[in-house]
């Protein structure tokens, strides 16, 4: 059994129940609009299965749900936000209008956003820049979770790095990737299912492999991706992220303070680039001719287009949803 | 037996080779620094052993050594470089003043290079940045050498991304690795050596794994690092290095039209960042607490550490080359 709702309806559920937990109405429309476009798109392990988490952090007074952003024009080509302690959504979206501006006068432009709480998936923040043209980076430090290749304790957050590049004609090449082997929700979704995971993501408390998320998730760790090559990744994210925006490393998190608390106060970088001062009109065609090869070599499915499949069923047919995880959604509204 | 040689004497010998092959000697001061530089530094995969290459490249007519770049100051945020058909070492050195100059006065700029080769380690085209204070990201990419995760043949390059960062009195911190599982000069090392890769890294030409680094070389291919994530990065570089800057594709690669080529003529874009704008003057600070950390959580080494250990030893006691590998640089005099 399931419940049918339209995109607009889970996101008025979703943002009523973060303003019933000490959200502003605007940034609850922001957080939950994010929240929602992971469900609708069935990127379930950062959907309604975040929902908890975002009310336990905002209960445990770690996250200011009604922070205001803080934007600075730091350079022609920098925007400084401070997110006050909010989420990274609210500064992003604070920031968009004067970080496209940049762009398009200066050609690349990046927002550097610190004292900043990413909860969500990180596509979400780099589609839209490539909706409206522009090439997009984006990079998120969190609180540490893998073990860096040659060490002995985890450090630096599972790190995600996310890329964006428009499409003429279609909607916009994009991926979105953990520096650990998988991302941290996978696990959270492995272990609210009480199944294991794959062997090789992570290690217990005791350092030791382990395929049992909750053993992972507890005090044990993850495992960067590809070794030293997810490791040299995850660093370089903490320092554009953290380093570069004066945001707090990963380390240096003071969540444990706060019972519930399940977000980091760390920092985001986003880099945009208008693609047709060095490429001229050519761009589009170019990277059509790339994606025909790629199709050409055999790739079955583009960076992104799964998302945009279940995306379009969503928004033609509702998003559905299991009886148990909607009652868990009406549930916090009483909470 | 070895011959030992001082950094500016092979320098010199290895830009006589180039010039005696065809490159105008400022050209070749600047592609034999680089190749020396990996030779001092360790990084044996991308020092002498390119040499031939090199030689065979220009011999080929494939690649022009006496290559004037096309400097263009394309935004205040951007500069585009045509390399017209030379080495982009020669067109980075021709376009560092320009970058840097908007780096300091946008805090963010990008050189895009385009209708250039690149036959070196990427490390060597970052560190000065860092040295300089900046923060440096780089991308090229190459003739197709990778299978992308999913497909059935090989369609992008090894695309190799590199990123520095600066350190108040140290050197900076540098890696730079290939979107392969190794750098195509591992295989070629392996090859030079006669000796088998680890199992992984490619596939034969009939599309069967290999750990035969010539069956690899010559109509095999090269496997990307954990699976879908190294594809990702390697599409990544593919639209920033190529699409980005006007350059070609890998898979437009025609340097099997000339015989003995062995560069690809594509493009490479470079990031550069100024993080007192963002970051204040904590930012040599933090970056420093980072690595403390980084060091009690048990990492023995430091990205770029190895190579600045074998810098140091070059420096001071000279660079100890092979007879057999020194009498093969100087047959390149004569050949």
């Amino acid at each position: 059994m399931a419940v049918v709702l339209t995109v607009e309806a889970l996101t008025d559920v979703v943002a009523q129940v973060l303003v019933r937990h000490g959200m502003s109405p605007g940034n609850a429309r922001i957080v939950a609009a994010v929240v929602v476009a992971a469900e609708r798109d069935g990127s379930r392990s950062h959907g309604l299965l975040r929902l908890p988490g975002y009310v336990a952090t905002l209960k445990s007074g770690w996250v200011d749900g009604t922070a205001v952003p803080d934007v600075v024009d730091a350079a022609p080509g920098l925007v400084a936000t401070d997110a006050r302690n909010g989420f990274a959504q609210v500064a992003l979206a604070a920031s968009r209008t004067v970080l496209e501006a940049k762009a398009r006068a200066a050609g690349i432009a990046a927002l550097a956003i610190r004292n900043s709480h990413h909860f969500a998936a990180l596509w979400p923040d780099v589609e839209p820049f490539a909706a409206s043209g522009f090439v997009a980076l984006a990079v998120v430090n969190v609180r540490s979770r893998i073990v860096v290749w040659g060490a002995k304790r985890k450090l630096l957050g599972t790190n995600p790095m996310a890329f964006a590049c428009p499409r003429p004609g279609a909607p916009p090449l994009v991926w979105d990737q953990a520096s650990s082997v998988v991302a941290q929700g996978e696990v959270l979704l492995a272990a609210t299912e009480r199944r294991p995971v794959a062997p090789g993501i992570g290690v217990d408390a005791q350092g030791a492999p382990s395929v049992d998320p909750r053993a992972i998730l507890d005090g044990g760790a993850m495992m960067p991706f590809a070794d030293h090559k997810g490791s040299a990744i995850a660093f370089m994210v903490e320092i554009l992220a953290a380093a570069l925006t004066g945001g707090r490393f990963g380390f240096e998190d003071r969540s444990a303070a706060f019972p519930g608390a399940q977000t980091s106060n760390a920092g985001q970088c986003i880099i945009v680039i208008e693609p047709s001062r060095t490429a001229g009109n050519a761009f589009g065609t170019r990277v059509e001719a790339l994606i025909a090869q790629l199709l050409a070599s055999g790739v079955s499915r583009l960076p992104g287009e799964h998302r945009y499949a279940r995306r379009r069923r969503a928004l033609a047919d509702g998003i559905a949803i299991a009886e148990r995880d909607h009652a868990a959604v009406m549930a916090l509204l009483e909470a």
